[in-house]
């Protein structure tokens, strides 16, 4: 993406309402603590607000279904952990989204996932990169997690953790969707720029019990070169969290994302620095990284949400124990 | 490695002297200003100080021939990254270090190579994971940085990377060594414990013209599942460069440092905090990290070396432009 084309665009945060309540206690304006808060994306980039209303309306009740999804699991509650693992895996079964099924082509016309997932209260994490026949990479890198030694398995060694794991296998062309399949062809064809990355998919969750968890799931980008791993299975990078900090899940421009180290930075600069989730979100988004590079999710120890981004939009959503339950794509 | 069996190791800082000189201008203590420096380590871990005399005078010959190469680079005004590159090369062709010929065995017996480069004048960065056929992983890494618009390249990507940089190619078997084969079979045969990681390879220097540059290389754990990847490859874990801040490369229990993205805490604490490097290298060394987890060398825009470990011992060496020239082991 053109940096000069989304000149002007804000660095939006909060925007879903009621953030900044104070870590750690009630909120200072005696309104109801938050018991529970999940925070979803469905990645940024250059969304046209004249994209179609049918399009549109199809995306935001995808996103509803998710959060409803983590709510509920929150709601009555479960961890963390669990709502953040079955609201991506919903969102990858959608082929809206660049992530599971609706996945990206890489270069040579297939399709590698990854995707990662990380528990605050331990810091356990797991992470899969490059994997090609599993429907919901978000479940293997959990396997990674709780049942291997390491944090971060690639390509035919995932795979292979996979053949003994049980999760549900799919061959290549599961994945297949024909707007990504043109979106690689106008690019091969020279009749279209590498587009910028939307559709990664990604959740942050506090949970009743205290604990915050985050996991991220992606295609990756189109014509992206064979084995090319992005931001999304890097822990610290497109996925962390922390209890006492936050959950922060991010969509973009996987290498920046990686270069700067951009979830760990928004956790280490609350702190640090003693910066409020959104003020730690705007730091990095605002400050650090450059227009057009993408945005993040964040949920706060004490329930608050920073959702910022440098693109024209990100698809995204909150909800918490307060009543609140939105989705939006620009505001 | 049980934590209780280093109990009471310290965290060695400093240890090469000469360490400590003001950030940003000439040293407090009037001495001369350090014009390059350059430190490398070849893995942290239980190196026994019984260890046989043959065998640590040919660690220390190796080390100090490696230092040398870097230094000659630095001191002739040539780039920190030429310096970091041809020293990890060096590294990797000795059979002494757990990279390139000499890297240990996964469990299924064959060879991954992971490596990573960072230029800290541009956080420009490039690293391959799970490469099986190239002599020299850290040239590889360049490629990448260099002539790709990725970071991160696993695996048959990687190799068909490989394919069009011309760089050498080996097969598997260049990569055996009777010691790490026989470290392998005790691990499956029951007799041995998987052994602390040692042997993994890295190297930061300060340039003439004020450039950081840091490069890491291993072949991983013994015994690890095919497909692993552990921090070295991994921006922001085991390798991190910023000027204005430091240049780190790590080495140990890869898995600790992408939790807790050991190299870029340790230049966020400089940046953040205005710690020293090495009270940044003991912070999370000493503090973050565990007794037996790894360590770390770093050095400072100023030329100031952090080397900093809280297992027994760990390879390294330091030199720079004040005549500074030492390798040590255990100190």
């Amino acid at each position: 993406m053109d940096g000069a084309r989304v000149a002007g665009a804000l660095v939006l945060l909060c925007v879903v309402g009621g953030c900044g309540g104070e870590p750690g206690g009630a909120p200072a304006d005696g309104s109801e603590p938050i018991a529970y808060a999940i925070a979803i994306h469905g990645g940024a980039g250059t969304i046209p607000k004249s994209i179609e209303p049918e399009r549109r309306d199809a995306y935001i009740a995808s996103l509803e279904q998710a959060l409803g999804i983590g709510q509920n699991i929150l709601d009555q509650g479960g961890k963390s952990l669990d709502a953040v693992e079955q609201v991506i895996r919903f969102l990858e079964d959608d082929p809206l989204f660049n992530a599971g099924k609706g996945a990206v082509f890489n270069h040579e016309g297939g399709h590698e996932l990854d995707a990662s997932i990380m528990d605050g209260a331990t810091l356990g994490c797991g992470a899969v990169a490059g994997v090609m026949t599993v429907k919901n990479p978000i479940s293997l890198a959990r396997g990674v997690m709780e049942r291997t030694q390491h944090v971060l398995l690639s390509g035919t060694g995932a795979e292979r953790f996979a053949d003994e794991q049980g999760v549900e296998r799919v061959d290549q062309e599961y994945f297949f969707t024909q707007r990504r399949y043109d979106a690689l062809r106008k690019i091969l064809e020279g009749e279209a720029q590498a587009e910028a990355v939307k559709g990664t998919v990604g959740a942050v969750a506090l949970d009743r019990h205290g604990n915050l968890a985050t996991g991220t799931s992606t295609g990756g980008l189109t014509n992206k070169m064979f084995g090319r791993v992005g931001d999304s299975p890097i822990i610290g990078a497109g996925t962390y969290a922390k209890n006492g900090t936050c959950a922060v899940s991010a969509t973009g421009k996987g290498e920046e994302f990686i270069r700067h180290g951009v979830a760990h930075s928004i956790s280490i600069l609350m702190e640090l620095d003693g910066l409020s989730v959104d003020e730690a979100v705007e730091r990095v988004i605002g400050q650090t990284l450059r227009e057009g590079d993408g945005g993040v999710i964040a949920v706060a120890q004490d329930g608050s949400i920073a959702m910022g981004f440098n693109t024209l939009g990100m698809y995204r959503g909150a909800a918490d124990s307060t009543g609140r339950f939105e989705v939006v794509i620009w505001e």
